[in-house]
């Protein structure tokens, strides 16, 4: 484990390894002196060895067996254009919205399609909507790597998170490639919240949504500021793709640990480099962690151990606090990348949207 | 990547990959059809191969510096008695002592040593208590397995404390084996607490510390509530030991990622073993992630995203949040464990200890 430059003390010590005390107190020397010793060739880096991982017990099984699932399949494919991707997005829809019916009788929530002011959303409904929830909307805007999940596919967010809170959710469905590129996802978002300002004080409406949309209410924070509307009442961003630029030490942490976005390079990058379309990958309408969050309202950032944007989501967090707004991190045992939008009976997908239901009800005008 | 199960939708697809578009489209529903193939030989986990981890690019240069620093040499030492360890805690902290003096000087605060009730300890006090921490005292539970950093070794997290908050400490030189065992550690801290009670308000106090540090101040809550004392105003548990079972799954993915603890089989958990001096370790009163947080005060938990022990934290946090209680969660970008405790001209270590001195002001009485 010890190079070269430790050997005069190693020599030194072994002329003294008598006793166990004394050759613990010279381990110990050594230890502390150690900091010039090389684990690994080159400064600043770690060698990992390969690990064989479980699914850990300290989880309930529902997302036991989401964490124990094998890696995404395909997810090392790097469609180049929106073209490319479209038959993949319509592919994975068509298997996801068949779990839909079931999310929706289970938490007793209904949908219907609508456009506000030329955009295609849904608005999602419980059977109850909370007496302190009366007057208040929630804008969501969903995941999907920005060129994933159309249509009613990217519906079961909106779903637990009315479902859980009993709260009126807009799901925006916002422009994809190769229908649109950047900006069109955000100035969509925005648009829908423009119109909402007529009929809904800001104050009584928060963003939420994960993983595309945890960056995408990011940047209609920013947006908002930049055209200067009022803020939401509170935001709630889950693991936000918030740095497309790689940048992130859980890039290289958890890659091939996170079994859904497995790694920088994978699905989820190229589909960010296509919305993107040439644009700036750095600019913070499309990396938000590099914007300037001051002005913020009350933000509420959910990830997990495993997840592969668990330093984007934590950057973002500390960013807040540096400029002084209230935010709130919630990390989970295990998950991976938004591992808590895909079971609605694991207890887990509950506690989340809980905490953030409280967090709003703690934020929002009622 | 695919095994046999999926070899039937392989053949099918292959008889259509004739254009790119379609291609991509049978990657699509292999992709989302692909739950049932396996990625690695036994059901429920993952194979994840060597790597090669740079220190990260977006932390300042002394975190760089330490995150980058190699594995701890000897982290796989197992000492197995008080009396075998009691070498290797002297000379770490001969080692560490060096660094104290600078810290004060910098940091501008002065420690002299006293008793209280017969428990060692230290009063910390830095040049300037700011005026609405005048009334208030902390209680410093250092770090170091339960059996290292005995004496001026166990100072610098209260020196940072006391420096970044402008608040007075008092830093706990608890008994440590081979000296004392469990519970010894533990009652140590509650002496002084019940000492500090007959002139301080609980309300005006609060109690912090990381690693065994953290998890000594969560199990001087359980042991408070269990003697029906009256709680502090706050907690601050910094990467607590809170699960000494080995359950956690950072305990895994971060095994040999984190450069100070390295693995749950190492020289920490060897420390804890020998404490524990055979007593249950599932005690709460040594893994307080298993105790009853109910009526806990607010309290803040810190790690970072290499920490092995962030998982321990994490669930700490998941805990107090399901039994009610206020709880902050503050996760720093490629920390591994206590690496906030190192370099106290690093800014990260000093928005670590400023944000818990804000949180101590918004929940302690003046």
């Amino acid at each position: 484990m010890k190079k070269s430059r430790l050997a005069l003390a190693h020599a030194l010590c072994s002329t003294v390894l008598g006793s166990t005390v004394l050759a613990l107190g010279c381990l110990a020397l050594l230890s502390f002196a150690g900091t010039a010793s090389a684990q690994t060739p080159s400064s600043g880096t770690l060698e990992v060895p390969a690990k064989t991982l479980s699914a850990p017990s300290d989880v309930s099984p529902q997302l036991q067996k989401i964490i124990g699932a094998p890696l995404r399949s395909n997810w090392d494919i790097h469609p180049k254009t929106g073209e490319e991707w479209k038959p993949v997005a319509d592919a994975g829809a068509a298997a996801l919205i068949k779990s839909v019916p079931g999310m929706l009788e289970r938490l007793k929530v209904k949908v219907e399609k609508t456009t506000i002011d030329g955009v295609r959303a849904f608005i999602v409904t419980p059977e109850t909507i909370a007496p302190k929830n009366r007057n208040r909307e929630l804008i969501h805007m969903h995941g999907g790597c920005y060129v994933l999940n159309p249509g009613e596919a990217g519906l079961p967010e909106a779903i637990f998170m009315a479902g859980f809170g009993h709260i009126k959710v807009i799901s925006v469905e916002y422009r994809m490639p190769p229908e649109a590129y950047f900006p069109a996802a955000l100035d969509d978002g925005i648009t829908v919240y423009k119109a909402m300002l007529k009929t809904t004080p800001a104050e009584n409406m928060a963003f939420f949504g994960t993983s595309a949309g945890g960056a995408l209410v990011l940047e209609m924070g920013l947006k908002a500021k930049e055209l200067g509307l009022p803020m939401p009442g509170a935001i709630a961003a889950g693991t936000p793709m918030s740095d497309v630029t790689k940048v992130g030490d859980t890039f290289q942490t958890n890659a091939m640990v996170d079994n859904v976005l497995v790694s920088p390079d994978g699905f989820c990058d190229a589909g960010a480099i296509v919305y993107a379309n040439g644009h700036d990958m750095k600019d913070p309408l499309l990396s938000p962690v590099y914007g300037d969050m001051h002005g913020f309202p009350p933000t509420i950032l959910t990830s997990g151990t495993r997840d592969l944007l668990l330093s984007n989501t934590v950057r973002v967090h500390r960013k807040l606090r540096q400029a002084g707004v209230e935010a709130a991190l919630q990390v989970y045992e295990g998950m991976a990348h938004a591992h808590y939008i895909r079971d609605d009976t694991a207890p887990e997908s509950r506690e989340v949207f809980e905490e953030i239901a409280g967090f709003f009800d703690r934020h929002l005008d009622k």
